[in-house]
């Protein structure tokens, strides 16, 4: 009991306004296809195919529709084009559909008399539960329950049971299973070709065909509990089957839908509607407990691998799980064609899209996790380099210039031409997330198969972008930094720190391949055609980068202009904490003004801690912090880790509940739109570099920890992987300890 | 003959690839509807519905799409919303369509044989003509005369003539007058109802409901020479009439086709289609002959108001006439609800807005030549000032802030948010040219009527707009001067100045009224709400402004941190110097690099020219020019201006030809989107400022020559009213004088 309330997210009671935000935190998922928290059956009153522009507005200042419900099918690699927004992930057809009327009446949670309803995500296995007695017009008493999981064993598979007991009188049961294609994407049809089938034998089947060319296929099968006679329909979007059921008091009713779901991108030969029909009949033959004990058992082993155990801190601990559960779902980890989007494929909102998120604020959690996840998230840059070519290109320079905000190919889809043309220290961003994974792993053959290229191709750009000023300084102009309050900015800190560092390694990492391995640096010299000189120039580039600050530099300038900034008058102008900072000032007028949107400074602190002095960290947080607003959820982590570090134990606690709040918080309903998984991955750090102080593998050969516990915390214990060994961390308030582990899988236990 | 090669535009010879540009160049009109110069038939593989999203493009890299011919059908204030570009004004059904068929083939000035093709626009009298011979497939020759005129006199009227002679031959006619409504305006259609009818009588009817609530009635009667019996059809869209015209050689035949059109924005009382008919029955009454005498002696009129001779360059006098020719017809001199939109009603670029062009670009030749019509030109931003109001609460602000891209109601338009945030010397601009109407007409009543209300107003703005600096200097940051290439400066010295000037200006005149007129201040003040202590915030605010230079100053700087802009090899990037440089730089780098788009300082100059130095200009020119790539077309005009002050009399006449190419070069083809309006202003300035040297109306208050003629110039002559006087001014090499005249109205002389 005490156990569920550490492992599980609840709703007590239905409220419609908080629908799109359940539907958003509840998101099930295994890597390969996710799906909201939706209901079964639908809202009623929220169509899902309304066809409206989506503009690519300012984040901030974007007023995104609310429907009461936004259901969401997403398979990361299925995209469409969206005449505004350019590549989106297609949210796919809706193949949880399971409706019931009685007596005239259609089950809705708005519309009917529904009482004791109760909904919770069971964190251990990725399970959705919900629970409630329906006092349909008729007079019949129904007891109701819902489970649904969508499978970590086999990732093609949903299984879903209703299960339904007669509390009192008695009537008719018409169960509706549908599949439904009447979805849109930000307002958009992505679907050139749908082919809705309905066998009586109790089977509905969709096929899609994407304006892109995917080919998408869903199959479901039911099983009722009862003998039933199922009737096939089919419109020109929607399958559905449709069967009434007699039923009397005390009667109890089960129905099961399990679905599979092949697309064209994971099949190498046959078709599929074949794949998809070999995942039915593998899992039918498996039986429905063993199905779903693999499952449990996969979830197991990622919970082993990943969970943080927190005692003293009952809240914290269910929340922190909430933010892991979210990085283990998002995570494709056998499929390194995609990453992580920035909503953790858990609604529509970012798109899809690849973002510096993936290599600063989720790396480091699958680096010390899931290693192998890691790698592939940076496979993932190493694809996507020609796309990066494509960009540097389009912009007029040589080499590669990552994108704001990549497309699966890696070419550039931000809207909004302040981010993609300013915000350029993605493409360093890469290369330290690389370093970082080289260093975390230990992995020496990545640098020369994959690493190299995007170093090299990287500072080609890097070189066309700098402009030389007239003392013979490097400087990068026309910056946006993590700060994305400043678009225009000149030698941003943050932003020529990273670009120095990628330069410096990739000039050494050229001259150690040169030294420890000719034959090796020959071939990579041939493949990126390297020009003699080219070494050279990186080092020199490297060096004359200026940096605007040093190590006597009192208060880190955010860049060379900075303080040419207007002040801000917060207190006249921020009427209203709770909300953005960017919903009371004008775009205008903001950009103009000393008032950060997130962690800037901070952030290059938190990477290059080594590199500043307590002093400078301590005067950087002073001065900053009350001009930063937070808005964007990649501050609130950041700055937690740094005051945690400079032992500011209040400031670090109130910004882990800020952190825990973005998703979490049921007044800001921040997961209606999806999850914040940067946040995710940003809670991981401040508790494993915060709180338990372990110094970054970029920095460090060994593990190494330095805790500084919240207040309250008992004891903290996480495992971790540091150079290809497993170890658990345990931490508690006056001592610590690192065991190394052997690793050992255990069984799952639970049955749905 | 001579007089004719003076006064007419031509086309020698029908090019489908020119056909665009000259549709834009011989674009007629009188200030209440525009009609581009396309052929009464059409092209027959150019439809003019094609339905598509045009996207707000920065304007330099947009690449508008150029079908071999678009159709333009404008009435100012007609306008619809387009989801991406928003307020735009709306093309029209095509109201000249009048097609010929014989043998089964459809007269096509591409698909036909068509020999001595010849089109002219008079620019005397507006008229366009267009003569050919066609050899129809049947083996008829038909020399066919078209010609056209849109009423000076009776502004809703379009006069249309084909005379047809059967040179050879013989066969049947087909005459098929239509009016067509499949028109779309970038893209979108603005009907929300069309009902089309045509009448055996001979007449055709469009009766359109805007989606906006606009009623457009379009009305015509046919007349023609031989008894023919009309069939009338009409399909949804469009209304049309037949007719079959037996013909042997040597047989002329006449098509006269009258065309009235009405809006509900045009009458007071009555219905529109009343309202049509009567403008019709009114022609009929006059006759042919005395609708076109009527006509001819406006244009008469306007050409003894505006006409600039020039003795000696022959290639000038034309270009010059072409642009007088489409500022005196894009000027809705009767209706102050409608300034002169960007393209001068010629194309759907820009979208009908208004810009800064209005007050800077084009007031000085209306000041100077109808002084009503530049009176409206004001009152046009008088009456939108609640839109200007809105705009500065939208951005936060208290007071009025004019919209870069205004709409009818003066509210913002321009989704390019670089320009609409950060282009704030519009709201200077108004009060600029407020300040410029006032001195050069002597209409004191204006500034106590409507010019204190701007104002005060828009002081109010830049008081909350302005940020102080730790040293007590009010700056603006994050302002684009007129120079669009670099968007995001500190102080641009530019705006500064104008602002500077704006506050001093309000400050002076509050004070002037109180002191003259106590009463008339005291309505002022309470009408506007006028707090005690806000004459000395305006004084103060104007002092306290900094500007970014003095008159030690050796180069005045475009802005404060102009110098920290990268260098721009130009010779590396820019290969072709005949397209513009933004389409060889991508905005990125443009925007951080010191490339001008067009004159920033010299526009400063220009405005202010008593308060540089000789020294200071000459500097200016020498450092600016070589880095302004005069990718706008504000830009020759200034460059051209200051040069002739400066007494460089190459660069000017460069600049002459290059202002003159702008819309005129069949090269370049810059009409084919609309006529740039605002540098046919800029050619009047250059003669007028530039070459006859006068004295800007704003620093004097005599009409003051200092002219410096082109090599070749003979003699320059042009009429200029001042101060409520009309002068002519002639200038000849050694010598110049000016003649105050008698108005005095002479008669057309010319029939269509």
């Amino acid at each position: 009991m005490n156990e569920e309330k550490l492992w599980c997210l609840k709703e007590d009671g239905y409220h419609a306004e908080l629908h799109k935000y359940y539907e958003g935190l509840f998101t099930q998922g295994n890597g390969y296809m996710h799906v909201r928290g939706s209901f079964e059956e639908g809202c009623s009153d929220a169509p899902q195919d309304e066809e409206y522009l989506r503009f690519p507005d300012n984040v901030t200042l974007e007023k995104p529709r609310h429907p009461k419900s936004k259901q969401g099918t997403f398979i990361p690699g299925i995209v469409g084009r969206h005449p505004l927004l350019k590549e989106e992930i297609i949210n796919l057809p809706f193949y949880l559909g399971l409706e019931f009327r009685s007596g005239g009446e259609s089950l809705d949670m708005d519309r009917c008399r529904i009482s004791s309803y109760k909904r919770w995500l069971d964190l251990r296995d990725g399970s959705l539960h919900r629970s409630f007695i329906w006092e349909t017009a008729a007079g019949m008493r129904l007891y109701c329950k819902y489970d649904r999981y969508i499978s970590m064993a086999d990732s093609h598979l949903c299984i879903q049971r209703v299960q339904i007991e007669v509390l009192s009188s008695e009537g008719s049961l018409e169960i509706k299973p549908t599949l439904r294609a009447d979805v849109r994407t930000n307002g958009m049809s992505h679907f050139a070709r749908i082919t809705p089938a309905a066998e009586p034998e109790g089977s509905l089947s969709l096929d899609i065909l994407t304006e892109e060319g995917n080919q998408i296929f869903m199959l479901s099968t039911l099983e009722v509990s009862e003998a039933v006679t199922w009737q096939g329909e089919h419109t020109a979007i929607m399958a559905s089957l449709r069967a009434e059921c007699p039923l009397k008091s005390g009667d109890r009713l089960t129905v099961r839908k399990l679905t599979a779901v092949t697309t064209d991108r994971d099949i190498e030969e046959g078709t599929v509607r074949d794949r998809g029909l070999l995942h039915l009949d593998q899992a039918r033959d498996l039986g429905w407990e063993e199905l779903y004990h693999r499952h449990a058992a996969k979830w197991k082993s990622k919970w082993q691998d990943a969970d943080i155990r927190i005692q003293g801190d009952d809240a914290a601990q269910v929340n922190v799980r909430a933010s892991l559960y979210h990085l283990i779902r998002s995570n494709a980890e056998r499929d390194d064609r995609v990453a992580i989007c920035a909503k953790g494929y858990a609604g529509e909102a970012y798109f899809g899209r690849y973002f510096w998120d993936t290599e600063i604020n989720l790396l480091p959690f699958f680096l010390h996790t899931n290693p192998q996840a890691a790698r592939n998230l940076l496979l993932f840059r190493y694809h996507t380099l020609e796309g990066a070519r494509c960009n540097a290109r389009n912009y007029g320079y040589r080499g590669a210039r990552y994108a704001w905000e990549s497309s699966l190919s890696g070419e550039e889809q931000c809207a909004n031409w302040q981010y993609a043309d300013h915000e350029i220290h993605i493409t360093a961003d890469v290369v330290y997330a690389l370093y970082h994974y080289m260093n975390a792993t230990g992995d020496d053959e990545f640098l020369e198969h994959y690493a190299i290229d995007i170093l090299v191709e990287t500072a080609r750009y890097w070189c066309d972008r700098v402009d030389w000023n007239p003392e013979g300084y490097g400087e990068l102009l026309g910056v946006m930094g993590p700060d994305e309050y400043l678009p225009f900015t000149r030698n941003n800190a943050f932003t020529n720190r990273m670009v120095k560092f990628s330069l410096e390694q990739t000039a050494l990492c050229l001259s150690k391949l040169l030294h420890s391995k000719p034959e090796g640096y020959a071939a990579v010299a041939e493949r990126l055609d390297i020009r003699p000189d080219e070494r050279e120039l990186f080092r020199h580039t490297a060096e004359k980068l200026r940096l605007p600050y040093d190590s006597r530099t009192e208060i880190v300038p955010q860049s060379d202009d900075f303080a040419q900034y207007a002040d801000v008058e917060f207190d006249t102008l921020w009427t209203d904490r709770s909300r953005p900072f960017g919903h009371f000032i004008s775009q205008e007028r903001n950009y103009r003004s000393k008032a950060l949107k997130q962690a800037d400074v901070l952030e290059l602190m938190l990477l290059f801690p080594q590199e500043f002095t307590r002093e400078q960290m301590k005067a950087a947080y002073a001065y900053y912090e009350p001009i930063t607003t937070h808005d964007s959820s990649l501050s609130a982590a950041v700055h937690g880790i740094v005051a945690s570090w400079l032992g500011e134990k209040e400031e670090a606690a109130k910004f882990l509940q800020r952190v825990m709040a973005i998703d979490l918080s049921v007044e800001k309903k921040g997961a209606a739109e999806g999850i914040h998984i940067a946040n995710c991955g940003g809670l991981w750090q401040l508790i494993v570099y915060g709180f338990a102080g372990m110094t970054s593998a970029m920095w460090s050969e060994d593990l190494h920890l330095e805790p500084r516990l919240p207040a309250g915390w008992e004891e903290l214990s996480f495992p971790i992987v540091w150079r290809g060994d497993r170890y658990r961390a345990t931490v508690r308030p006056d001592a610590y300890e690192v065991t190394k582990l052997d690793r050992r899988k255990s069984d799952a236990s639970q049955t749905i």
